[in-house]
């Protein structure tokens, strides 16, 4: 399939503006913190939510809108998550959701509100509503880069991406802008997504795709083993492309889904390697497992590992910790089958530790970026998932904000 | 029930004898290597083994050899795991056995096998050969302390414990070893325990014990979340207190199993205070859970999250990241009921956080010792559980042995 790389994130597909403002939520600085996205007609819409019992107000009122299946705007403020907020914080929420289709001319129903950063503090929704009506005046077509600004926390770099393919004969756009670090104070670690696409497609194939995707992009992601009150990834799909709908297994859903994929992907990716105090980009693939759940289950088990991050970290050619992470998990697999490799540099071989080129394994570990590959030789899926290594960035980051 | 603290380790109840020598596996700096363990008695023996998929050759051989119910001596090296060697790794730890047998003129079955230390590298067995021979000659009924330092590895304390209780009108004493702190190269986080008591109680029984106890001790710690190849908990019971044999659901069963639950309690609270960079000891108690494995499963979750962690090393009263904890493990609770408190401070109340005394906090977290408490009000069951924090020392300690 032939992607092509498009300029731009939320905007990059047809019919979606998008707007980034400061208006004071976040004090210190003048930094952005009011995002707005909008479709200038009715898309399909789907959602996925962190699976943190202690889900933020925003998040259960998204879950709520995105019910039937439709919407036309995203608005996200950052600097304060509105999470352990109570009634107050879900009335305040529903201000959002009222305030942002006020200044719309659309139903609050058709808004997707999210929020991030810091917890256990009620919006300043006087400050909030300054934001969204400034925000709403600001939409553009060139809107994409400032509300990806404006969903930034402890994030160093915005996050957007955006590809095209040709699907139906029509040019499909997907884009989207993410955010995710760590976390904020009193905090924790924070993900969002939000994706647009010009895209006919119904709301019901919309949300397949997307938890097919996101099972393949986000949730094979970790930073710190932590997931937040607040996590959302939201789709939004307008079929400006003007393509035929897509149909549920046609060639056209599978090349949907490959965007999709892709855009999602990237998000992931940019996402861990903006890690709190990483130093490592870290890429994990798990190959010939028996199923997609194992494969990603001992990837995610060796990604998770503090061992595994600190030997990273200090460029450690520790295959050690490597497969004992994995023997650690729940998988069934037969240890004296495992072969594990740093790079193209085997260290492991039907379970026994290999006599190999230190040299060479300090090189491939000096790089920002390695990749382990894991062989178990028992079924046909092959699974990738990324993380970063545990530096003492990590550990001052993490233990310096409030002392 | 009055215990009554014993001085010493293995050796403080009747009949066992024990030794600790250094022949030379650790190169360095004359540190013991070899610790023996004997009872002057046929025991009943009972092993719980690590759930680590890649179990090492040792582990594999006292398992079978502890199969029948019964053993009289304990061998273990340390500096060496004798991991993840294959056959040759399981011959080298027959051949421990052996040696072991033929000095003590016992059954090599009755020989219980560990190693700790490096993995994938094979035993230096001329060596190891020297070091049992030599502790079979210095066994003595005081030998426990020069055992529990020969079991060490990047310990930096020695680790035993002793308790006794009159059971059926006898003084019976249960006594143990352990060591776990982190790793060694390339590495692991490493845990043996070994315990020794004069009660005269079935294989069986103890067993049942022994899974009890350590399912409320050692299944309660976390320093670093990966667990080794190497785990394991023994228990040898020689009879020699001369109590009628204990039945199950006895009253003098629980006598027992308070006995060993005290002093298995007691070696797993030490290898946390021993954790690796750990400048915290934390406890976290899980009030009114609905069942044990509920409250296992938030207090060890709680105190595994890297973000918690770094808290605790920062002294941050941060009460988002543990109720985050709390939510994305797989427990079902009522988010809106949580308290949470630090030491007797209460930080978050049904639910919702609280303004609290932040001189009070700072005071409460500046301690070596910090006590959290959750209260879930959904059921009856209490559980605690032990962890430390995550600091610079432990990023250190991991990322630098190699380089």
């Amino acid at each position: 399939m032939k992607f092509h790389k498009v300029e731009g994130g939320v905007t990059a597909a047809e019919g979606f503006l998008a707007a980034g403002v400061h208006c004071g939520i976040k004090k210190k600085n003048g930094k952005k913190d009011v995002a707005l996205v909008f479709s200038e007609t009715r898309a399909a819409a789907a959602g996925v939510y962190t699976k943190n019992r202690f889900q933020a107000p925003p998040l259960l009122l998204t879950r709520e809108h995105l019910a039937g299946g439709y919407a036309r705007a995203i608005v996200c403020n950052s600097g304060n998550a509105n999470a352990c907020t109570g009634e107050q914080g879900l009335k305040d929420a529903r201000r959002m959701a009222e305030i942002t289709a006020e200044e719309l001319g659309i139903a609050p129903q058709e808004v997707a509100v999210a929020s991030t950063g810091v917890i256990g503090q009620y919006l300043p929704m006087a400050t909030v509503e300054e934001g969204i009506r400034a925000a709403a005046r600001e939409l553009s077509r060139t809107g994409g880069a400032a509300a990806a600004a404006a969903i930034m926390t402890t994030d160093l770099v915005s996050k957007e991406t955006a590809y095209s393919l040709e699907i139906g004969g029509k040019t499909v756009t997907v884009g989207g802008m993410a955010k995710g670090s760590g976390m904020i104070h009193p905090n924790m670690a924070t993900m969002l997504a939000f994706v647009t696409t010009d895209c006919n497609i119904s709301p019901v194939l919309l949300h397949k795709a997307l938890v097919y995707t996101v099972d393949r992009s986000y949730n094979l992601i970790t930073v710190d083993g932590d997931t937040s009150t607040n996590d959302m990834v939201v789709v939004l799909a307008n079929g400006m492309a003007g393509n035929t709908e897509i149909t549920d297994g046609s060639a056209d859903y599978h090349r949907f889904l490959t965007l999709l994929q892709r855009v999602n992907t990237d998000l992931s990716q940019m996402i861990v390697r903006d890690g709190e105090g990483a130093t490592k980009f870290i890429q994990v693939t798990v190959k010939n497992a028996a199923s997609f759940a194992d494969g990603k289950a001992l990837a995610m088990g060796i990604l998770g590992s503090n061992l595994v991050k600190t030997a990273f970290f200090g460029e450690d050619a520790n295959w050690g910790r490597i497969v004992s992470a994995m023997g650690q998990t729940a998988v069934e697999f037969y240890p004296e089958r495992v072969d594990v490799f740093l790079g193209d540099l085997p260290v492991f071989r039907d379970g026994r530790g290999l006599v190999f080129d230190e040299a060479r394994a300090r090189e491939i570990l000096g790089k920002r970026d390695i990749f382990v590959t894991v062989d178990l030789k028992m079924g046909n899926e092959n699974v990738t998932a990324w993380g970063c290594d545990l530096s003492h960035d990590y550990v001052t980051i993490n233990a310096s904000y409030r002392t």
